[in-house]
């Protein structure tokens, strides 16, 4: 497997940052990783114009000309690695570079940005798609800057192993009494026919596929509540699925051992995972 | 300049991790620095039972024979980096190790964890020991595990190159209405000759230095009291010092502009700074 790291193609077991990069001493960065299907990006634009947001909210300054370039790395990568054919996903991280000594204030001058992207095939979770999946709640123990998707992503990477350990799928993430994410994918409640999510702040990652679900939404017309679920209403919601990148839309049919709704993926869900199959795969 | 990483020293150019380390795509690791004085190492092993608990506290883990080289590694870099006279730092970091694919639970079966040594000269800042510091006020953004030494740090990093952007040498965190930290170091206030501070909660790094500041209060029977500093409180109070690894013990005499008892460094903190000085240099 070939990846990309500043401005060459290498081997993966070649592909090496500096002990002084920033990204490994202090998790200075942000990511993306984006679903290719058949060569097609999806959503690519969406995922750069956070890219941009994200690297603007850490002051990560990265020359237009190297970000232009992504697009035509990222599609030499996925032919280097054959992934034109079927399903992948590129994930995509910039650091603040390498620099010396170790300081918590950004290096003045500003030192190269570390610019690494790596593809890999995909397999959809189809079968858990069509199953739902259970989960458990857990603290939401994260910084408050979560619309920023930076690498600081031990909180993310605890309560996924959390879940793994109590023997479920994933998380429902509660913060102040109401659910805001899982640890990598965003959370929809359905009730009486309308979705409730956790409004797009600081608090939350504002998905591409939760956009792209409020764009089904729409076209469905199902009403949509940017109100976040308590706590408290959780076991008496009638469905509630994920929306994310690699997880696309997932029905979460059991959380704390408790069924939610009839335990089963739900008509709404159902009609979301179809509308949003629509977009990515057409 | 060398540095030790995963079991050889290698020249600090030369000293790369790879770039599916999880240290560098999660911040999945913990560090420790320990300051050393003419060879001696100071609280080392404080710093290496914090160094265990962090690591325990995320799970990594890391074979007895590995840590218990560590005090040796140490002295061999110094020596090489003929940092043995004087004043030095040693940085060490440990992280998660190399997985691949990059997913959010920890490897099964697990990875060699990276072990990685740096050591700089240090130049104490006996200077704004004398004059005092100022700094500025910034919301606690960080996540409620702040008990871990992680490499999680982007919130100290933005909150510590908020502080240069503002003309001032620091910031003091506020959650909750109360001073919790500095992005790197303690906090204490004084008021009427007793000490005030964050109790070692999940809020706060349990600072090494933080702890030998207890230890000459005890001695000096300045009394102590857990409770933290309320930000209505934080302009009554007499004095307001900083304790870390390499800040010492830092008098803060200005804060958001106004001065913080007399505006100079007070009679407590010049009497911490020496007992302090007396259990390093002696």
């Amino acid at each position: 497997m070939q990846v990309y790291l500043n401005g060459a193609y290498v081997n993966s077991e070649d592909a090496k940052v500096s002990v002084g990069d920033r990204g490994f001493v202090f998790g200075d960065g942000v990511y993306e990783v984006t679903r290719v299907v058949n060569g097609k990006f999806f959503r690519e634009n969406e995922h750069l114009a956070r890219l941009r947001e994200g690297l603007a909210g850490l002051k990560i300054h990265v020359k237009d000309s190297v970000l232009e370039q992504i697009p035509e790395i990222s599609r030499e990568l996925i032919k280097r690695n054959h992934h034109t054919e079927g399903e992948a996903a590129v994930y995509l991280q910039v650091t603040r570079g390498s620099a010396w000594p170790r300081t918590h204030t950004f290096p003045d001058p500003p030192v190269k940005p570390t610019v690494y992207l790596s593809s890999s095939p995909f397999t959809p979770h189809t079968r858990l798609h069509q199953t739902g999946v259970d989960a458990i709640t857990v603290s939401d123990i994260r910084w408050t800057r979560c619309n920023l998707k930076t690498v600081n992503l031990l909180p993310n990477t605890l309560a996924k192993q959390q879940a793994k350990d109590a023997g479920v799928n994933s998380a429902i993430m509660i913060r102040d009494g109401v659910v805001t994410e899982s640890p990598n994918a965003n959370i929809f409640g359905v009730k009486n026919g309308a979705l409730y999510t956790f409004p797009a702040t600081n608090y939350i990652l504002n998905g591409i596929t939760r956009q792209a679900v409020l764009e089904v939404a729409e076209d469905l017309e199902i009403p949509v509540y940017f109100n976040p679920i308590r706590l408290d209403e959780l076991f008496d919601i009638d469905e509630l699925f994920f929306s994310g990148t690699t997880t696309d839309i997932q029905p979460v049919t059991v959380i704390d051992g408790k069924p939610i709704g009839s335990s089963q993926p739900g008509p709404i869900v159902k009609s979301i995972q179809k509308g949003y199959n629509k977009l990515l795969y057409t």
